[in-house]
């Protein structure tokens, strides 16, 4: 680990980059972003040592892509073109089946180690990274097989160092799962924050009535639309599939309140409450909020 | 603040109680609860000095009234019928026209002030509780005018001294945006909860997958069922008219995405983004999370 790049300097790849910096202090970090103030911000946070130049991809050992997933499936195949057969190049993208199609046939897929490490927060841009982000988390790997043996070697060294708890699974089985413990929570925030912000538009001091309840249910909706339209693009069939159970599931509670039935409405949430014990089968994941 | 009563001494009865034991040492706390565990563990844990007896409620000069809403409407207006013309009583629920309109020409309905410290975690119980609960929480105050004044007075005092801040609402306004700025997060979050819980019924490892977002957005679906199907009961017309928005805007956005409409997507999300600048408006709640 001596010539590290990341491509794409925000909340995962400024994160990534400071448990780079602790774990191999030796290691040049060199960034490259289509967004110049993320980069000289990156620069003046000591997140990287330089910015790219046109031999930064084939002198590399290490790549992390850490880009929204529309340019990951037009970039990636063009970063494999550049680097060297030694070289290690994971993702951290959302989704994993249309990235993992995509490069399927691509001379230098053996360089590649599709990855999505369950990590980061509502915040975005290299200021909101942090090192330990990954400390205690799922990091979900597809595909293994298709990577080279030192290279999946090499990697998982990395993410152990880093704290991170290893998960295999195929591209079509993380996005269909991903969609209901990942995706359908943003809409539900999202949708959420629009209903209440479009009914007190004009009222915002109805917003002191507000607790902590209410933040925590609302936090995902701070998400950056940059980063969540295209995973929702790619992800299309298994979130609509989400979203018509949870809009079921809603319409059978508001028919449950129209007809009075508060027994019913009891049992809904007690038979819920099990989501308790659920969470507590999540490790650390608290340390994030 | 010699004799404080407090009638229902679970996780906001009795962080009322160590605020008192806080600011008034000399206090005598004396507790009732229909759960005779959970008197006993707020005994072990010294949030009361004793249990009732017969001539508790007409000695006190403070009682909290923290206990299920419905229990609310039928209890209230027994217990007033006891307390001395001196004593200050205080109710601490979620809905507030019901209960108002239940004592509104009780005897006894200037002792009474009606208020919804708008603090709580997902977790109840005496061992719940916690000091600071209240600090920097809204207090929403109804008919403050129907309150005897010296009484008022006393009971500002103590809000005050608790760090909470004060606002005065009519019941019906209070019901009304409460349900959208509280109840509708619960429901979104049980429902969220149950939608995961029965896919994934039989492949409990997916919750490995789960992350810190999943976690903030299901929390609520924590929260006791023998509180919330009683404040759904009583706040029914306005928790329907939330549902029913917030359903419509779930459809709006599954119609978007059926129809490839990202740009609309995107734009969904990005206009939500502002509940980031309403949240910073609202003081402390993060100390809960």
């Amino acid at each position: 680990m001596e010539k590290v790049v990341i491509i794409g300097i925000g909340l995962i790849g400024g994160s990534f980059a400071k448990g780079i910096r602790r774990l191999y202090p030796a290691a040049k970090i060199t960034g490259l972003d289509t967004n110049e103030t993320h980069l000289d911000q990156a620069m003046a946070l000591r997140l990287i040592d330089e910015k790219a130049n046109g031999d930064t991809l084939s002198d590399a050992d290490t790549i992390l892509v850490s880009i929204p997933v529309d340019a990951m499936v037009t970039e990636l195949p063009k970063i494999l073109e550049q680097v060297n057969e030694d070289c290690l190049v994971i993702d951290a993208g959302s989704t994993k089946a249309l990235v993992c199609e995509t490069i399927s046939e691509h001379p230098k897929r053996r360089n590649f180690l599709a990855c999505h490490p369950i990590a980061g927060t509502e915040f975005s841009g290299p200021e909101a990274s942090f090192d330990g982000l990954y400390e205690g988390k799922t990091n979900i790997i597809c595909e293994v097989e298709k990577t080279a043996f030192k290279l999946q070697e090499r990697a998982l060294d990395l993410f152990q160092k880093l704290g991170m708890r290893i998960r295999y699974m195929n591209p079509g089985a993380h996005d269909k799962h991903i969609a209901y413990v990942s995706h359908l929570s943003h809409i539900s925030s999202f949708m959420l924050g629009k209903t209440v912000i479009e009914k007190e538009r004009n009222e915002r001091d109805i917003f002191d009535m507000a607790g902590s309840g209410f933040e925590s249910t609302v936090r995902l909706a701070k998400s950056s639309p940059d980063m969540w339209t295209p995973i929702f693009e790619q992800n299309k069939e298994n979130v609509i599939e989400t979203l018509k159970e949870y809009i079921q599931n809603l319409e059978t509670f508001k028919k449950m309140m129209e007809e009075g039935d508060f027994e019913g409405i009891y049992n809904e949430m007690n038979n819920t409450n099990r989501i308790k014990q659920i969470l507590e089968g999540i490790p650390l994941t608290k340390t994030l909020d």
